[in-house]
């Protein structure tokens, strides 16, 4: 593709030295070409009767359209007539067209009248291209017309986007079983538009200075796809990509960030209620191992520790500086912090971006730049780190140990965070605070936590990505090793951005988030709560081996509704083979329900959810196990928590090992029951059809993304 | 309009006289024509020569169309031909619909022609009209266009619909926009639409015999509305209107059976782990003053009371008879209930329509009619009335008084309620079982708990409405009193395929249901922890007097993720005026964010919460509040409780009252906060920012239903 390349580069540097910002239809008729993105036929007439000559040549019906630099909105200017079906006809219309284009914009160049192949029948899409501040270069696609827009049915990728990706686009809308053909309808061809779509992401990854681009309409038949209108938009001062450190020195600085050998604290203090006093004794408490430095220029002991006047003056390596002082005191001892060669300065202080302070906080990412500090925060609690026994942080310790490393922008949210861990019991082994995120952010997170063997899940609270792109792209490959789970907060406020293009006012900037997350693996918490029972949740969960699920339940109403909640989270139900289904019945009473869900009725003992559950998780046609307990006096919550965790147990010993979760419903004993589920590898909920499934439905969603299933 | 149903009828009966199911197009016509439905231009040619004799009279274009009983997919028989533009082409037109036409079924009475005015341009919707098991006539409306098919994008009313109700139906399709023209386009005319809308609903009203009817397309401009096309059919044979008590009847038999002054337990027992012992416990431990007569053939006394071989033999009157024995002796005892003249039998046994012994289930409900018994179940747990201290179930007592009213068709879903109840201690007047509801069903309960002082909210779980129209109907006036919250299971196909295999009923269509509850006033409930926390928390809330909601946050964070929850629920955050936004500001730090949401920043003591929250409350033109805790040395949990509640005191005080939800981010002493919250008037929740909203919204729901705001 390099002479197609040459092409390009040609005509945008026309456009550049001519000082304008978009291209003619000509222009971007041989931009498409050379990029393989068919159009119709065409040519440019200055005259009535070259008008009409050339629609001979190309045959009726023709569109007639205005050429002129200055008339963007062609069909607002009375600049477009479509339908022209004989000679004579158009040679009329390019005299009215002319017309109407110089009462639209007297001052305009009018170049001539294009006069275009009709083409139509077939389906009508858009395909599109925008850049976003975050996320770089997006592909857009959805169908054409008004009613699209109204209902705003697009989807979105990064851009280059693989023929998968593009694949997916066409099965990313609303409306995509049009696109199969509905009412005797015609399929479009998938790969003809597929290829359009990638071709396109291709151009504006090759050309950076191409910001927005609209194909609309592309003619989508069975036979191919052609771009019935081609609008290129340039920008040849397009931001600067954000700095971005290499993959082994985020994770180099990171680890002694999450391991240090020694901490400081500057700003710590013996008095109660102080920041630097709660740092202090959260270090100590928390169990942390290593030296714990008190920086003070006034005190000579604190703690039992002798203090020092700076960082410079600890005799020993420092891997970490929590900072307890003003805003104003933080780019002294930040410069300090670099020459002291410490690798992060954990930034409590808030006086900086989020008051308005933008100055102190780039001055302040400057100095860490400089040393190579990477900075956490400002404006944040800190961060634990439970495998080193490690509070870095003002509130109150975490000791609860495992797998889950949640980090939240908001301060706030990691309070919530820390009291739903603690409440529930929830293993963790990292909580992050990344506050105004002036240099580490989640995308730093994520690259430690991939190779973090204390890390099995990480969920971030965010509500913006200042490097959308870096964080999707490092998304996409932690995503295939573990869990990444994102809360993005703001979802409704960004209103409409200005834009002058079709596809720039149809990217709402959530569905964005919504669609490159999809791309990149992450699964997206539509709450508070589902973030934080995600991250508990899917760790405890064995990934399934297929998408084959299997609801038992002793109540039929749960049944219903976890049916309901089944669809509703993307699940599939199995249909039961009928051997399978004879299997179950010999266990259940003659009334209760065979198929899926499996009834076994309310009035059932123990056995009977044993037996079915061991069938269950014995058959490998089946991959997953959603139960509805009932709490009778028959099998009271305890003996059906047991007796589910014997028969996992059993299995476990003998290979087998499924997800299981559990809704169950009773008086208030479900709920220890629950708990004890719980804590043996089933997640159980009382008084909830819709959560366990919603966790499922989160594993499956991971495990998709990740090629497991 | 009696002249107009005259003709109607006329036409109706020939179609019956002449065994067919449908009408012709000209019979559509006059039958559209008398109920004001405006359709176009058009007669019947016999001849070519007349196609085009009748064509010229009305001016071209013309549509062509087959008439004939027999074809009612006239397109798939190659019937119509549309832009028909002069006499020479009507003429051809004429011969080649009848060639095929004869071609596509040979048999068909081949009428003729019809020549039909053909409308162009405007908006092409969809009116129609379909008749529903459980809710009867019911009219729809939706955009035309295959998009539109595969999207669903339609909405349903009962017939006769409202002028209000038809204008509602213009906004309550997602592709509303439409509609308002976009584009440059014109709005159509709303209030033809609307009347279109009307009529068609007054007319299947009317005659309950038209089964289903399609205008479509309607071509909808901004001078009108025209049917293109209409396609009525018939079912002389409807079901038969299902059975229902007076109102006053219901009263009278639901009040004996809530607040009887004797029950009769049928299958009494004094044996540990019966249910008829179970029952006896229940009512005698539960604190019921009235009279309990046990009744058992072969005990002369049970639990210190004496027994009786029969009701009959009781010499007192008896208002209700629980049922504790197998299914196989419900009929014997029903008789002799009825003999006794008992308001109410609670059928606890199970063994009918849900184990597939529906000539069982009819038998008793025919007793139950004959005697003049309510039947609540089979196949329940019984009920609970907390002022009545009467727990006539065989399930754990209950106690926790209350005005909720909450009931569930399934037994499992009713364990889930009185578990959560009693964890949440939710103040409850009613848990009611409905089970296979062979009688009592939801609609007997709003009425009820309508008149009942006890009951301030009615909260529902079901899996179909036997009789929706019946349920529609008493909502719609019930809700304007008192909140009635639903959950329907079954929203899925795949719950509702579970629906069915459970209790034997067919699930509805999940978008009527939908659109009949919104019409109803019902607030939907999508999860049954909604339910629960709506249950909860809308009685606790006052009225809001107006849409002005303000956001109170000392997590920014959670500001952000609250006013997500804002849009997601239907809250409107109040734009805050300069005045306002300055007298916020005097209580908040320099940096922190007035607007809305008002971010008074983290480390604020309770004076700031205390000022901003009562400035919020002061002020007339704010009507509702959300707060966002943030867990803080500074005010810990209590303390920010305790002050919240002082403020909310002092303006109760002084006659101001209103609705206050809370989120609290913190540590596990935010639940203690929460719940002190609660239990003071102010929905407050731990670890998650979008319930407190939800509650918000589901009140606000409400209030604008009951017409309150």
């Amino acid at each position: 593709m390099a002479d197609n390349k040459t092409e390009v580069r040609r005509i945008l540097d026309t456009v550049k030295a001519e000082g304008r910002t978009s291209l003619t239809a000509p222009e971007g008729k041989v931009v498409c070409e050379a990029y393989g993105i068919a159009v119709p036929k065409e040519g440019v007439a200055t005259s009535a009767a070259e008008a009409a000559t050339l629609a001979k040549g190309m045959g009726f019906p023709v569109v007639l359209k205005i050429v002129s630099p200055e008339i963007l909105h062609k069909t607002e200017a009375g600049g477009v007539l479509v339908g022209v079906k004989s000679a004579e006809d158009a040679e009329k219309g390019f005299a009215t067209i002319m017309a109407n284009a110089k009462k639209y914009n007297a001052k305009a160049n009018l170049i001539g009248v294009q006069v275009q192949q009709m083409i139509t029948g077939g389906q009508e899409v858009i395909i599109g291209a925008v850049t976003d501040q975050s996320f770089g270069k997006l592909v857009a696609f959805g169908l054409g017309g008004v009613l699209v827009e109204v209902l705003k049915d697009i989807t979105f990728r990064l851009a280059p986007a693989t023929r998968d990706d593009a694949l997916s686009m066409l099965d990313g809308i609303a409306a995509a079983e049009i696109l199969k053909g509905v009412r005797g309808a015609d399929p479009v061809n998938r790969d003809a538009l597929a290829d359009m779509i990638k071709n396109v992401s291709q151009l504006i990854a090759d050309f950076p200075e191409i910001s927005e681009m609209d194909l609309n309409p592309v003619f989508a038949s069975k036979s191919g796809a052609i771009a019935g209108d081609v609008r290129i938009v340039l920008d040849f001062a397009p931001a600067a990509p954000r700095f971005r450190p290499k993959h082994d020195d985020i994770v180099r600085d990171m680890t002694r960030i999450m391991k240090p050998n020694a901490i400081a604290v500057i700003g710590a203090s013996s008095e109660e209620g102080k920041i630097g006093n709660s740092v202090m004794k959260n270090l100590i408490n928390g169990g942390y191992k290593g030296e714990i430095y008190p920086i003070n220029p006034s005190a000579p002991e604190i703690m039992g520790r002798k203090a020092y006047k700076s960082v410079k003056d600890v005799p020993g390596a420092i891997d970490v500086a929590v900072f307890a002082i003003p805003a104003k005191f933080v780019a002294g001892a930040l410069i300090e912090v670099g020459e002291k060669k410490i690798a992060g300065a954990i930034l409590i202080p808030s006086g900086f971006a989020e008051t308005g302070n933008h100055e102190g906080q780039e001055e302040i990412a400057a100095i860490g730049r400089k040393y190579g500090v990477r900075l956490m925060g400002p404006n944040i609690y800190g961060f634990y780190y439970t495998p080193s026994n490690l509070c870095a942080t003002f509130c109150t310790s975490y000791d609860v140990k495992g797998g889950a490393a949640l980090s939240s922008q908001s301060g706030g949210i990691g309070m919530a965070i820390i009291g739903f861990s603690r409440s529930a019991k929830m293993g963790v082994s990292a909580i992050v605070g990344l506050g105004n995120k002036s240099d580490i952010d989640e995308d730093d997170l994520l690259t430690f936590f991939e190779q973090d063997d204390n890390t099995n899940i990480i969920a971030q609270h965010c509500e913006d990505l200042k490097d959308g792109r870096a964080f999707a792209e490092v998304a996409k490959r932690v995503s295939k090793k573990k869990p990444i789970v994102v809360l993005k907060a703001g979802r409704t406020a960004m209103g409409a951005r200005a834009a002058s293009s079709h596809t720039g006012a149809l990217a709402g900037n959530d569905k964005i988030y919504e669609d490159v997350l999809k791309q990149s693996g992450v699964i997206r918490a539509r709450s508070l709560r589902d973030l934080l029972e995600f991250a508990r949740g899917i760790p405890v969960l064995p990934t399934p081996k297929g998408e084959n699920v299997v609801i038992i339940t002793g109540a039929g109403g749960s049944g219903v509704l976890l049916s309901d909640a089944v669809v509703d989270n993307g699940l599939t139900l199995m249909a039961m083979p009928a051997d399978l289904d004879a299997a179950f019945r010999k266990f259940i009473p003659p009334f209760g329900a065979a198929g899926n869900p499996v009834d076994i009725t309310g009035g059932e003992p123990p056995k009977t959810y044993q037996n079915t559950v061991r069938l269950g998780l014995e058959d490998p046609r089946i991959h997953s196990l959603i139960l509805g307990y009932w709490h009778t006096i028959v099998t009271p919550p305890m003996v059906f928590a047991k007796i589910m965790v014997e028969v996992v147990e059993e299995m476990k010993a003998k290979g087998i090992q499924k997800p299981i979760v559990a809704s169950l419903a009773g008086d208030v004993e479900v709920e220890e029951a629950s708990e004890y589920l719980f804590a043996h590898g089933i997640p159980a909920y009382p008084y909830s059809t819709e959560i366990p499934v919603a966790v499922l439905g989160a594993k499956y969603k991971w495990a998709r993304g990740a090629g497991l299933i």
